[in-house]
């Protein structure tokens, strides 16, 4: 028997159909740096249609893709809504990638047009000529000076200005592609995930269902545009009537507090690196954090001192989150047990989070055996959902997806985790940066989380290196906090009773910064790399 | 080009998936007029189990539909997941009806199996051989005394003792039926609206994405699941963690205060009438409402006093939503507009609503034409959503449904309403109760509300009646409080300067109480009737 309910297309159009019209006076506010300007979603709706008319004009069409290469602003946020809502797929560009990448993922998506902020100019005037299916750039705002924009580039604002405001959106298929995103490729070329309009819909649907954010919100989107749709703010935002508080390229801890001083948010969301730098900032400038009630951290594992620092001292929360490029993100989330008393829940907002109203999680032993939720067995991470990838564009990746006794197609994750009895994990590593030593396995993540609690520490990164007894040992990369001195043994002494006796690293090396990958990841290939070459001087405690 | 996500179909088993093993220990507590027997989810899935299993012994197999006949009880949830999860379609059955509305529904949705409660045997076994196809009847807990229960009657315990905790639950294609309910069918024959898979999931994640829900609630849920699904509550509570609160049979105001007493809630949702009654109880009676945060109220237009009641006098928020059956059922809320201060919010807490996010609303003229937003025009309110109905159950029915020029098909919902700029829905009544006066319309809903307010009044329903100068005029129909004296002239005075001059009723009736519909809706129809047979006693103030 079939329902009887209409067959809607879910899909981003009736997202902007609605934030277009119940929430027409909600706000987009951007930062330059020294002041912002805003505009109304009624008034950015119509900038919307001018936009999805202009890319017709320029002969986009089906579902021709169009690269954006910009920062969180307003014409991210109308990008966001033309191209998808016209038919056309919109594939976000990360400015950090490797020319050879870059040029890789444009050519490999087939992008037609490509809408760039004038600062990023050199990244893609660099790479220019290797792109030959791009026919038309398209450029926000000024270069930077010194920087030669070719005649041929189009002016954002002209293109506009010429056009109308209202288009004829079309009816879209809901499994039709919406936006294209590229994992960051740490290991051989970037593959692509492409998002359906029916897995946006739901992925922002579920936004609001598992994170308290209402039209009383103003978020602060930290979180790149670029980087897996900014977790799906943009969407959920508009959807909600929330205002998006948009930083553009001023994400260092000092410009940060001037917008946050000048636009007060409610919630933000941002990996921990930065949050990290805007506590430290806010030791020594006045930063009011009065409004701020939390802050959704994900992208590497959050260090408990950033969240037990928040809470004590700005009443601010910090909620941890999991996910990746090919769950849309979202994925997990680290909110303690209902009815947990606050003095409790540092310990479940430290984990990687339970699996979120929408996503299955499950872990698997090395014979694609699921393991128990007993917070003892570790195994791969796999995750299953209707925001969930399923095979990579023009490469299914077999490899990479494991098929259930009922058909349904589980993600591996790359992630090492334990589950515990009552459905939180642990990741305890990228399956590729795991430490087993002496046949048992040493998390570094809960090591770096254990070291970056000593006021010392700016950064601390942990990776296997070859251990004669013990196959393998971790080492400590450890970066010092301005002016702070700390020797190899007295951070051991620090992680005495903190971690498991037998993890506590014999070798240690200063470092000037952690190598970070395009999303500012740990890159732990290139501490490996740099110790296998010698390139580290090694303090071993033992010796 | 198709996206790469996987074809996952949305469905009840991801929800009851998800509260099962995230949410275990949250509970389903049922109040059986003294005491309450309290269950967690992870128990109440393994009866799930045992359902299914059950079912399927008895031959359910396919989309066979089963009836349940129950209030809002443990085993009707149970039922709400074994019976959708197994492949099978849940009919929930209002024993309210006629018993040949009950007899058409029965037989129009082809039941197989009926669950009913003990207390409801009556109801069932008086038309029991007018069900021909229904194969079994399984009884939960006991009938009345004096209730002759035939032998073949089964029992749910003992069906339930004998089966495993565990069934292989199948993959469900997601438009698949997963649940019927019929229309009160207050003009002719009810009509059976089929929820899908799909529209039920997407009904539950919108609720949590549209109301501030989360684990930390507990939800007394007064709203009956015979009745539309109970508003979407015990699939959204499952879903994010939220405890139940069952109340089954005890809905007036000195028990339901007791349960309230015993298992106080944050949240709840029901009726206006049932709200009126509790208010009115807790003027002489102690009652505790220090827990509740917010009331969602639906079904009929609430009265401007009773929020402001519970405002004022109780600290909880009255949250009017607006939905129906065809709409699964939600589709409005009344939240004010962002930023806007207590003290304003009540003008916006009054009206009908603002499109929930996942639904759009418009109104249309006599000739189909879609009228503007402006808060004067007046025309048939329209509805489009994925979790809107688009046909019933054996009856296409195309006079309920307009198509416009992108191929979207929108409910015509019978209710006549304007809209105003800033999105707010103002049903001013059913299509079937408008009053025509001198060609202007008159809101009978704005009458009922504004006589609502008079301290004197339990209820006020306005209908219709013909009048030789002006075609027709509003007759007010009053029931007096207990031991309250009003008179025709005072209550004219009261709404002088409340409602427009002309529009204050010259026909005055006081009644006993107010005939409701099976969904305990003001049932003008029969009000109506009885004025054109002379059976009401009507005072003319102008005579």
């Amino acid at each position: 028997m079939l329902s009887t309910v209409g067959d809607v297309e879910l899909g981003i159009g009736l997202i902007f159909e609605h934030g277009r019209t119940v929430h027409a006076r909600s706000e987009v506010v951007t930062f330059d740096g020294t002041a912002v300007s805003r505009i109304t979603f009624a008034a950015l709706a119509d900038r919307v249609g001018q936009l999805a008319n202009a890319l017709r004009a320029l002969g986009i069409e089906g579902d021709d893709r169009v690269g954006t290469l910009m920062f969180n602003r307003q014409e991210h946020q109308e990008a966001y809504f033309a191209i998808p809502c016209m038919g056309a797929v919109m594939h976000t560009l990360n400015f950090r990638l490797h020319p050879d990448q870059f040029t890789y993922v444009v050519n490999h998506a087939d992008n037609r047009v490509i809408i760039f902020e004038g600062f990023l100019a050199p990244v893609l005037l660099a790479v220019r000529d290797r792109l030959p299916n791009v026919r038309a750039l398209i450029m926000v705002g000024e270069a930077p000076e010194g920087v030669t924009v070719p005649p041929d580039v189009l002016r954002y604002e002209d293109l506009l200005a010429a056009q109308p405001t209202t288009f004829e959106w079309p009816t879209i298929a809901e499994r039709n592609a919406a936006a294209i995103c590229y994992t960051s490729g740490t290991t051989g070329d970037p593959k692509g995930v492409v998002y359906s309009h029916r897995s946006m819909y739901l992925h922002a649907l579920g936004f609001l269902a598992n994170f308290e954010v209402s039209q009383e919100d103003r978020i602060l989107a930290i979180v790149p545009m670029f980087h897996v749709n900014a977790w799906g703010l943009p969407y959920a935002a508009w959807f909600t009537g929330a205002d998006l508080l948009m930083p553009a390229r001023f994400l260092q801890a000092e410009p940060l507090c001037r917008f946050l001083a000048l636009e007060p948010p409610t919630m933000s969301a941002g990996v921990p690196t930065v949050w990290a730098d805007v506590l430290r900032f806010s030791e020594t400038h006045d930063v009011d954090f009065s409004r701020l009630n939390q802050i959704i951290v994900g992208g590497s594992a959050v260090p408990v001192s950033l969240i037990e620092n928040f809470q004590q001292r700005h009443d601010v929360k910090i909620i941890q989150a999991w996910g990746m490029t090919e769950t849309s993100p979202l994925g997990a989330i680290a909110v303690p047990p209902r009815h947990t008393p606050v003095a409790d829940q540092l310990r479940y907002r430290a984990k990687t989070g339970r699996p979120m109203a929408g996503v299955s999680l499950r872990i698997v032993d090395e014979d694609a055996k699921v393991l128990p939720n007993d917070g003892v067995a570790v195994g791969e991470l796999q995750a299953y959902g209707p925001w969930v990838t399923s095979s990579y564009l023009h490469d299914p990746a077999p490899e990479k997806f494991q098929t259930d006794e009922r058909g349904r197609v589980w993600l591996r994750t790359g992630d090492v985790a334990s589950i515990d009895a009552e459905w939180y994990v642990q990741i305890t590593d990228r399956a590729k940066d795991v430490i087993k030593s002496g046949g048992e396995w040493i998390s570094s993540v809960d090591l770096e989380n254990a070291l970056m609690g000593h006021p010392a520490i700016a950064e601390a990164a942990v990776v296997a290196v070859p251990d004669a007894k013990w196959d393998e040992r971790p080492m400590a990369c450890i970066v010092a906090r301005d002016g702070a001195t700390v020797t190899p043994a007295e951070l051991a002494a620090f992680l005495d009773g903190r971690v498991a006796k037998w993890w506590i690293p014999e070798r240690w090396t200063f470092i000037a910064e952690v190598p970070k990958t395009s999303t500012l990841k740990f890159d732990k290939k290139v501490l490996r790399a740099r110790h296998a070459a010698g390139e580290l001087a090694v303090t071993d405690i033992t010796a």
